[in-house]
């Protein structure tokens, strides 16, 4: 099956937008065995768009139109569609009573153009649209598919996910899908390739790898595609058992869940509290942590201490090691971590020191120099970390994640 | 003029990336009196790249190519491009040696695709890629004029912006242009129109507003286009003047600038220092201040307290006030404030304490509740907020640039 996608709206022309839903939409039929074979963006023209459609008929078997319906301005694709489908508007009741009752629910009076949305193509499929009151349409002629949907990215998706995929797949031209990514975090993605070559070499013809590295984390998608989609999620599943057997250490969650929400669940599991210091990372991971709902409940709090005097007042570092070993050291690291322990009465403790950059390096300690401290009831560990790179933010986020995984990794025993 | 853009590369057609450049570069042409007539999104195909060029050329007298040049593709593209243009490659000395100036800088070995880039459509002007090894080509054919960049992002915007853009300067049918934004802060984006709305009404026909709001500022972008940039320049800071008379309190900056830069900036200016206590923020205060190059030279610290005991433990807060007012109050905001820069040895504190969500609000004090407090060298001053929404990441975001809004104003000596 071979798609285009036909995007409607003046706004993604100027620039007033992205277009998102572009990307989506392909995304979502690469991995259901569309090809899309050209995005067209156009004006919101009536002319504009009916030459669009024909150009995209002669190519494709299906073509999928966002955009350019709503209450203020879906006269001009109703008008174009109609003119293309050989068709008039004709008064569709269900659509119309869906209007009065959004409004309804939402105490708003309906004008002329609110009640105008529910004259449609008399020869469409109306796909009823959930999220929104302008529905999706679906048109078939010469063996070529066509839907219609409003470009407000929620109700596009919800449109194609609920109403159009299931369709597709129905004709039998598309395949069954399932994915799963895995996130890792403490192997960069060069040597995680390597360690899990021949892993992704055994894997099966029908599931497919996907790096997807961001500063937080390397991210593995696991695709396969077939018939069935139980038996693919078994397929996954099985090859997912084999990877956490060769990187045990690095795989901290899966799809899209945070380092800080998978640490926040093992401590109310374990009714454990966390603290932390930070000197480099500034506040950043107490500020990942505090962005978890509910961690009151685990998180005690934090101290910055961007400056030497705090390092000794608040969190009792003593002057003679930080004036030996300097702020950025093992040492200095580990009664950071002791003292927030002690200071917030906390069962974990996090500590780093580290020089973020750009500047500030010394050749013995250049930017991304970073000494990470945790402590445990049972013990206290710390390791040294030197990050490539002088830019600042990203010295900041890759501290932050190393930390958080470490006292993941402790708290679970493994260090 | 009319332009249309043509975007080519597989990756932008199966979702793996957001054609971004196609909104940026509709965003310049908008802005220099460019019209967009359509973005059309190719694959990797000779064939297809041609058709599309040819199907341009009937519409628009501008056709911006990007994409689809590269050392490890960019044959399809300039064999379609020589075909379009009734040429042949020949090579260009002066790309040849940007490519070896290039790799010799970074030690890297040149193969042979990296010296086929110098291969180019002999009929061409060169434009010099200042940020890589890929040339743009600038072609005329019919009163038409085609322009080829490379698709990664910054190379192509150094070409559009220092190549391509004075060139069509130079045709005489684009507008000169200049644009400001001014960054405001504290005064919601409905009230904000009406505070201004007699300034909006009387700007002249040459210079537009826009509203360009986010959670950290509602941005105020003038654009003013005409014959002569200086000109411009001069119309739009005296329209700035004005909007300073009537909004003194909320312009905190100006492009793209952060309150915690400007905060930095005057905290330097004067050798003070500043120190946080975060409640409801977690550290995103924090994290802020120390994002900014150099913050080390004017922060102290903070203490995240994110529990009661911490509160009075760490910063003094008395537990008489915690029991009587509870953590969410004038005065635990206070206590909190001038705890933390008495301990932090500060000559300025902020504070914060509230209700984040988006559970744990109550009737009296419900999810977005927020007490903000500074402290400087003279007095104390505290607020209450009442956010709207239970949305936990954009209430801390909203708490945190609104507490900078006010240390810089108490550092003014504005409150």
């Amino acid at each position: 099956m071979k798609a285009e996608i036909i995007t409607i709206g003046d706004e993604i022309l100027i620039g007033q937008i992205v277009d998102t839903n572009s990307a989506w939409i392909g995304e979502q039929f690469n991995r259901s065995g569309i090809e899309i074979y050209q995005i067209t963006s156009v004006r919101d023209d009536h002319d504009h768009i009916i030459e669009a459609i024909k150009g995209a008929e002669k190519n494709v078997d299906l073509v999928i139109i966002t955009g350019g319906l709503g209450p203020t301005k879906d006269d001009i694709t109703r008008d174009a569609l109609c003119e293309c489908f050989n068709t008039k508007l004709t008064f569709h009741k269900p659509t119309l009573d869906t209007i009065i009752e959004r409004f309804s629910h939402r105490g708003i009076d309906m004008n002329k153009l609110n009640r105008d949305q529910a004259m449609l193509p008399e020869n469409c499929t109306v796909l009823y649209n959930k999220m929104g009151t302008a529905p999706g349409m679906w048109f078939e002629q010469n063996d070529t598919i066509f839907v219609s949907m409003p470009g407000v990215p929620f109700e596009m998706k919800y449109l194609l996910e609920f109403e159009v995929l299931p369709r597709l797949r129905e004709t039998g031209k598309t395949k069954a899908i399932f994915h799963k990514t895995v996130l890792t975090q403490g192997i960069p993605e060069s040597m995680l390739a390597e360690r899990i070559e021949s892993w992704e070499d055994a894997l099966p013809e029908h599931i497919k790898l996907a790096y997807l590295p961001n500063p937080m984390a390397v991210r593995l998608r696991l695709s396969a595609m077939g018939e069935n989609e139980a038996a693919l999620k078994a397929d996954v599943e099985k090859e997912i058992g084999s990877l956490q057997e060769i990187i045990p250490e690095a795989i901290f969650g899966y799809d899209t869940e945070t380092m800080a929400e998978v640490i926040g669940r093992m401590l109310v599991e374990r009714g454990q509290t966390l603290a932390v210091a930070e000197s480099c990372t500034g506040g950043y991971i107490s500020h990942l942590i505090t962005s978890v709902s509910g961690s009151s409940a685990y998180y005690n709090g934090s101290v910055t201490s961007y400056s030497n005097e705090i390092k000794e007042k608040v969190l009792g570092v003593s002057p003679q090691k930080l004036e030996q070993f300097g702020a950025v050291s093992q040492e200095v690291a580990i009664e950071m971590v002791e003292g927030v322990k002690r200071v917030m009465s906390a069962d974990y403790a996090i500590a780093t020191t580290g020089i973020a950059g750009p500047d500030g390096g010394t050749e013995e300690k250049p930017v991304g120099t970073v000494w990470i401290a945790i402590t445990g009831p049972t013990k206290t560990y710390a390791q040294k970390f030197t990050f490539v790179g002088k830019h600042r933010e990203r010295n900041i986020v890759r501290s932050g994640q190393t930390a958080l995984q470490l006292l993941r990794r402790i708290v679970l025993g493994e260090l």
